[in-house]
Formats: C-alpha cells, structure tokens, sequence
C-alpha cells in the first residue's frame, strides 16, 4: 500500500492535536508525519503512536515532498503558506474559511458531495463546523423531499474557538465559585453559565460572519445556489460538541417515519431517538465520537411539509480533523 | 391606601422566594405577608423588609381572609388548594399550568392582554416563563406587521427547574473539574457543560410538553387559536435566565428599524442592539432585571417578511414571580 508525507499545519492547536489523534486512529497510510507549528510552539514534542514528534516551525520549505498538508492555523496562515505547499507538490486541505467560498477550490462534505472533489487546483475547502453536522443530516432529506427553506439555531462549544476558550471556561467557573471576579481574555462576555449570541465578527446586515457561512456554505455544498437559509449562532457554556436546533421546510410531503429510516442509512449519521428512555444526542455523548448524531425528529405543524430535528456532533472531529482526513482518504 | 392580605404558597421555593423579594422591592400594599409551604419547611423564617416570618404549614385554613394568593408550588398542589382559596375569597394568580388552558381562567401578560383579566372566577393563570418573553416581543410586532408563523429556539436556565437543579449543575461542575463521578438526581443527563433537549415530559407526537406549552400558551394570550408555532426548548448549563432564538414571519413587511422602534416603545421591552460595541442581551447581564432583552435584530431573507431576534428574560422574574405580581398590580 503506498504511503504518504503529511503535514499537520497548526499541530498544536485544538484541531491539530484532533489531526494527529485521528491520522493514528484511522491508521492512515503515513510514511512521514510533519508537525508544523509556529515559534511559540518550537521544540514541543507531540506523540503518534509509539513516535515522538518534534514540532516544526512552518516556513517556506515546511512543504518538500509533503503529499497532504492539512491547514488548522487560521485564515491568515492558510492565505500564506497553501500557495506554497501547493507549488511544492502537495494537496492541500485547509480547514479555514480563507479558501471555501473560491470558485476553484471545492468545499467538501465527503458524505454529500464527494464528487466535487474532482476539480481542484491542490486546494480542498472544508467547510464551517457547525455547517458540516447541519448538512450531513438535511442533505440525504434534500434528495428524498428537496428541503425549501431552512431555520436553524445553534448551540456551540466553547473547542471551536481553541485552547484558551476552554481554559477560560473553566476559569471562570473556578472564579465564580469561589466568589472572585472573572476575567475576560477571549470572550467578549463571560461566558461560563452564560450565553453569548456572537460568533466571529458581526457584518453590515446585523449577521455575524459564522451565521453567513452556514448560509452559504450549505449552499455551495448541496449545489444549491439560492437556497434559502435563516442562522442564529449562539456560543454556550460547553466544552465540547456543537448542537443545533433544526427547522426543515419541504416541497413535497415527508413524515417523521421517512425521515427516520432515510437517516438511518444516510452515511456519518447516527439516529438517536428513543423518547421512552430519553435518549436523543447531547454534546457529553458526542464527543470524542465520529457520527453526526440526530434526534428529536418530530413533524412540524406550522407549515405543510416541515420537519424539526436536533443535531449533535463533535466539531473537533467531523466538524474540523475528521472531515477533512476523510477527504483525503477519499483521494488516495 | 388600601392594604391587602397576601399568600405566597411554595415561599421557599426559588419563585417564592422571588415573590418575597418583589412584593418588598415594588411595595406591592400588604397589610399581610402569609407565607406557606410544605410540612418539609416547617419553622423556617423568611426576611421581608426588617421582618422575620415564620413559613406556616398550607392547609385547608391557610387562605383565611387572604385578597391575594400567589401560587407557586407545582401543578399537583395549585389543583388541590387554589380552589380552597377561592372559596375562602382569595383571587388566585396561579404560577402552575394547572389551570393555563381552563376556558373560564384568563391567562395573562400584563403588557399584553389586560383586558382579559376583566372576566375571571378567582383564578388568574400565569404562563410558562419561555412563553412569556416571547410573546412581550412578538406581540408589538404582531400588532404591526400580523405575524404568520413562529419558529422558536430556547436556551433555558437550570434555575426554572428549582433549587436542587441549581445545586446539581454547581455540584457536576465541581465533580468533573475533580475528576470524580457526577451524580444524576434532577435531570436525566449530565447538565454540567452539556444541553439537554428536554423540558419536561415526552408527548405521543415528540415534542415536549414545554413545547407543547410555547405553542397553546401563546396562541391563547395572543388571541390567535391557529397561530402557527414550533418549539424547541433546550435546557443549558446556565444558572439564571433564558435565551430564545426567534424568528418570525409576517403577513406583511416590517423592515428592521420599523420593528427597533417598536420594540423600544413596547412596554416591559429594553432593546439592547448596538453590535459594534458587541452589545446584545445575555443571561448574565438580564439576571435580576425586570425587562425582556431583545437584540440581534434582523431581516431574514430566507422569506419575504422576516425577522430574526434573540431574547432573554430572568425567568424567575419575568417568566414567573414579577408578572404574577404585575397581573395583581392590574386588579387592585
């Protein structure tokens, strides 16, 4: 079997560490691993495996023979240094917005639409995580009733935003409990037992930007140009997990039986939906898990064709490492 | 000035508590302050301004000669005793949703429909706290621009399912950040750091009876038997305060700064709205506080006449005690 140079951009960041996790876990074919990082991160030593791996300075030549570069390191790196792994011969698979909406560059969910990845120019998109859990669940309803319109509501983890999000959450419970003042570093509000209906900046229409991909991100992935997509994104006090809160309008009728049994053999997804017992998905049982887990499915009378779903998955794994690896995968 | 006999069943719960507190902060006129509870808090003392009273025991004497009995002690005791109180001349403002869709009980948002507190036969509903803060929204608006259909996402404190829920979302926190086992009494799965789509029980088709309650609840206060609504009601690791995620379709066009200024006029609404300076209602800033917040106003493109909006409420304020005793206010 042949094997393959990878390079991990942002090795030490939250999604990075989850990219080296899964490349081990899903054993896929390496023959090098190179873990890029920026200065701050020199010298530290990662483990795949049975390896030490020493991280590496990301620079010009990080990319010599690199068959697969997986960016992780923010818009900016990804904007600077995939041109570069690109000239140096290698795929790359940026998990940052700097390339998703480029009409040259495919942005893959490879349960949805894997086909897309046949025109590329060494850039591959993966999209937004709190997109990926929501389309992997309404794409496979699309096909069997053509979704009209969607509202969705999210609910997402602090992981999303990186390692001093988490400490910061944990921090400041820690200082509430013991009745101190918190401190603000990463969020604009506390966010411990709290809510904060911000994520990533807000636009000209009163949209934040984490609201717009989800609007045109699905668009792009489902090949559905005006799709009509409403977005509140709402950042909770959870490590871990996004959910969302998902309202589906149809143009031909579908009820809650078809909708199960098409989920329950949709690919990524796990149905988990057992009232009797209060089982349905939650980002606790979520986590460190590769499916996208729905429940909750249930017809909604205020319009004609609709259906509400609530949807959990692990944004670090297949809203962030775990989809793109699985691209990569797909290609080799 | 007129002064009134008041009874406050379940004073020691977290609403009762909260009667305590507003009867005393709005000098709601009381010549006395009769507070009843179950044998299990028997001999405890409140403080009410500078005095100490003793909780009684509620029995079938408890409401002798009492103008005003607020009940908050769960569905099964408002059936059992807010009938006695009647009897004995008491108007009964009903915490419970024991008597929320009785055809003969108004139920009430002072701000919204006070005109039908004039037909009553001693018992006035208050409603379930998530319904409240949406329709103080939705109702202005409705009254503008006739609102076709409501798809509704909350994010709801731990706070409205009591004290011992407050002590177990502290005591995972802790446990967990100990690395020790939490333990489950109150809710059915972890809380600490989790979301959990169920409020209350499960009904044959799905949904919740907290959805089920946004739905009824507010087409009755609304005075709109066929208002499409559809509800998805989260329980989150917030101590105090429910969010919603809003989005309303209207019969007609309302352009965003139409619905700002309405809302900013609407009684018992602040809008906080100013994006720029990263202000928007959470939890944490609206604890406390007497109003419902709105903010994140927008227009949703998804259809021709929509709105997005994100509301938060103290529900133990406004969700409960404080419209109880807003609706006493409107009668006396």
């Amino acid at each position: 079997m042949k094997k393959y140079k990878v390079a991990v951009v942002g090795a030490t960041g939250m999604v990075g560490r989850t990219f080296v996790e899964l490349l081990e876990e899903r054993k896929f074919p390496i023959s090098e691993l190179r873990l890029l990082a920026s200065e701050n991160s020199t010298g530290e030593k990662m483990v795949s495996g049975n390896e030490d791996i020493r991280v590496q300075v990301l620079n010009g030549d990080s990319f010599d023979e690199i068959n697969f570069a997986f960016f992780s390191a923010g818009t900016e790196i990804s904007k600077k240094f995939a041109p570069i792994a690109v000239k140096a011969g290698a795929i790359v698979i940026d998990n940052s917005s700097a390339f998703r909406m480029d009409d040259s560059v495919p942005l893959i969910i490879p349960e949805v639409n894997p086909d897309a990845l046949k025109r590329h120019s060494g850039i591959i998109a993966n999209p937004n995580c709190s997109t990926i859990q929501m389309v992997v669940v309404a794409s496979p309803l699309h096909d069997a009733a053509t979704i009209k319109r969607i509202v969705v509501s999210t609910y997402q983890s602090v992981s999303g935003q990186g390692k001093d999000a988490l400490m910061e959450l944990r921090q400041q419970c820690e200082a509430l409990f013991a009745g101190k003042e918190i401190s603000l570093e990463i969020f604009p509000h506390q966010i411990a037992f709290n809510l904060i209906p911000q994520i990533d900046i807000f636009l000209d229409d009163g949209y934040t930007k984490e609201e717009l991909k989800m609007v045109i991100e699905s668009r792009k992935i489902m090949g559905l140009p005006n799709l009509p997509v409403s977005a509140t994104c709402v950042r909770v006090p959870v490590f871990n997990s996004h959910g969302i809160s998902l309202n589906l309008e149809f143009e031909q009728p579908i009820d809650v039986k078809t909708a199960r049994s098409i989920l329950f053999k949709a690919s990524g997804v796990t149905v988990l939906d057992e009232l009797k017992s209060n089982r349905y998905p939650t980002p606790q049982s979520a986590s460190d898990k590769d499916e996208v887990f729905v429940g909750r499915i249930r017809k909604d009378d205020s319009i004609e064709n609709g259906l509400n779903l609530w949807v959990v998955a692990d944004n670090l794994r297949k809203g962030a490492a775990l989809n793109a690896i699985q691209i990569a995968e797909r290609m080799i």
